[in-house]
């Protein structure tokens, strides 16, 4: 069966705002194996609005229309749906007195417009909707001669995502023919991304019962692999093999094979060693610790560390000595070490990690480009040292450091 | 006129890839006084692609498609447009040759497929793509009667971006009627979600010529104003008459009246006063420090600071004495205090940031809630200290109170 998400509010067509809910649905109407065929963004004009209606129940199954339920003269979903199929909206008591309710609870005087969300369209059933006041739709249908599925859920994602869940999903899965789907996420780093695909797809593109898909970014290869059949011990199997084959290719730049980010599987392999680590970070100025403390108890791990992004900081944090700072310039090798031993030193941490470079757009010299990274990670055995040139804006370069040091440390625990 | 984009590609029907090229058409085509009624995506599968490309010349005069120009054979957005309009594709013999030659730099055979790229939709103009081997191709043609201007352009952003301004923006530029679009962008920071539309309607509804778009994040809250009008006099004097309005009622929450992040209005004023700033932080891990160090020029007033997420650090790294960690805990103004009087006296700087909280899930206590967060802001003359509760997830509380920290600062130097 196929779908098709309608996205409506004239937000989403300015270059500010984007639609993210769909991401959300689209993952759930997968995993029930309905596959999405198309995405509309519309803006809240009804004639715009019933047009990419027509259009949707002309190709798909089933309809998602996300958005235009609330109360304002902007909130034109449901009189569209109707003006598209010819339905006539009912104003629904119970709902009436709901939203009475609701307003008296609030202690505030509702405006006469509000009741256009007890508006129900002919046939449909409402859709309970505990986080706002405007209830979703459900509609089982027939147009052109054939049965369709439309959903009206609000807009807002915390209202979207529960509703859809709780109201939705269910109903789709009962009309859809059963499949079960396999998913599995393997993540990589530093892998070329010149040489991800052309080693990869000889191996997924064999397997064509399944849905590949590469997302790269600043190093970091992330490969979902989507199976869909009707026995779900089939589909596993096959998600498996194939994740076994890809595994094989990837070797040492597989750091998990369960979706978990690069900072999970470094503090994974800190716990599993009784290892703590502290970390001196100049060019990447924070973004190193800010991904690491992003995960739910880093603390047990993680102590801390220090931004030196002067170099006189380098010295009084990171305890790096200014002659070497002299001697070297602070984007060094030497440098970088010293501050990786010196944090570590400060902090007692078993693992020390330093980084220093250039990430532009100015602060380069002649013998040292914009995007020139040192980076070492020492711990009582000895010290790893890089020196990579990255390429990019300052974004970029601050994001491909970060991922190459994180990279380091989990090589250096494994 | 009104115009629509088609993103052309599979992966973008997945849980895990967005369109973002269309974010920047949109906010070129706004720039000419273009507006963009639809947005659709659709996959690699010439039926669907044939279809929306129909549907779109039925209700826009211009189309934008993107994708689908590469040599695979997915890549379908040529030949569904030639059927769409019943239009023959010739092989051009220059573009072949180029083809050629670009595979012979690169010191490579060419796949037959490659070729495919130098299919010419009958009637178009190629367009030139000096960072890919697809060029773009610009047809002005009819439809159902009526003129239309489609262009098809490639997907990858790098390729897209540039050849969409070069390309296609002066195309659409002289057919479009001469407009001037006037865009100014406010800032302000944690004003309050519910207060701030209930403040502002009032004002900016009363000017219907303007689009106001209202984006919250986190204590974020940006306000695009967009006029167009066929005097560009005219169009910037409304615009700076309705933000004169807004600034009135944002008073000091108002950061900017030019678009500039936070950090680029702390690290401004900061220059005017001849002042640095070092930072502690603890819950937020670095995520202010990464902030500020993510504009260009950030060192010459950002010195650096202390991720001391550990107790042990609190002290070691911002000179917290442990007895006033061990009498108040961790997460307490005075510790907030001591942490941004300790990294000021460690660092030398003029304005010393400290921070700690409770970001969760875990860590709660019966007297201190997930979200608690305590801030200081400290210079020569003394000592700012906020409380605040914030809610949401582990990401959000982090969010908030970076936002909230670097909001403290600008405040604290204005």
């Amino acid at each position: 069966m196929k779908s098709e998400i309608i996205a409506v509010g004239s937000e989403m067509l300015t270059p500010f705002r984007q639609d993210t809910n769909s991401l959300y649905v689209t993952e759930k109407l997968n995993s029930i194996g309905v596959a999405v065929a198309f995405k509309t963004i519309v803006g809240d004009r009804q004639k715009d609005l019933v047009s990419a209606i027509r259009t949707a129940l002309g190709r798909v199954d089933i309809l998602v229309l996300m958005g235009g339920l609330g109360p304002t003269e902007d909130d034109l979903t449901r009189e569209a749906v109707a003006e598209a199929l010819s339905l006539t909206l009912r104003r629904d008591a119970t709902q009436v007195a709901a939203l009475h309710a609701r307003a008296a609870t609030w202690r505030i005087a509702m405006p006469q417009n509000n009741l256009k969300q007890a508006d129900v369209l002919e046939g449909a059933t409402l859709l309970p909707n505990p986080n706002g006041s405007a209830p979703g739709q459900w509609l089982d249908t027939t147009f052109g001669g054939y049965r369709k599925l439309i959903a009206l859920v609000p807009g807002p994602p915390h209202e979207c995502r529960p509703l859809f869940d709780a109201e939705c999903l269910p109903r789709i899965r009962a009309v859809a023919p059963p499949r079960a789907i396999a998913v599995r996420t393997l993540k990589a780093a530093m892998i070329p991304e010149s040489q991800a695909d052309k080693l990869l797809a000889p191996v997924y593109s064999a397997y064509s019962d399944i849905e590949t898909t590469l997302l790269a970014h600043a190093g970091d290869l992330q490969i979902t692999l989507i199976c869909a059949k009707p026995d779900a011990e089939a589909a596993r199997q096959r998600v498996d093999e194939l994740a076994e084959g890809l595994e094989e290719i990837l070797e040492d730049w597989l750091y998990s094979s369960e979706g978990d980010s690069l900072e999970q599987i470094v503090l994974y392999y800190l716990g599993l060693r009784q290892a703590t680590l502290a970390v001196a970070e100049s060019c990447t100025g924070g973004l190193v610790a800010q991904r690491i403390t992003s995960v739910p108890g880093a603390s047990r791990a993680f102590l801390g560390g220090a931004v030196v992004y002067s170099d006189a900081l380098k010295t009084s944090l990171a305890g790096v000595p200014a002659a070497l700072i002299a001697k070297h310039g602070a984007v060094s090798a030497e440098v970088a070490k010293a501050l990786a031993e010196g944090i570590r030193a400060r902090t007692g941490a078993s693992v020390g990690l330093g980084i220093t470079g250039i990430a532009g757009p100015t602060g380069a010299t002649e013998s040292k480009p914009v995007g020139l990274v040192h980076i070492a990670v020492c711990d009582p055995q000895g010290c790893d040292v890089l020196e990579r040139t990255f390429r990019g804006d300052r974004q970029r370069i601050r994001e491909w450091a970060a991922q190459q040091a994180l990279d380091m440390v989990r090589r250096r625990l494994m």
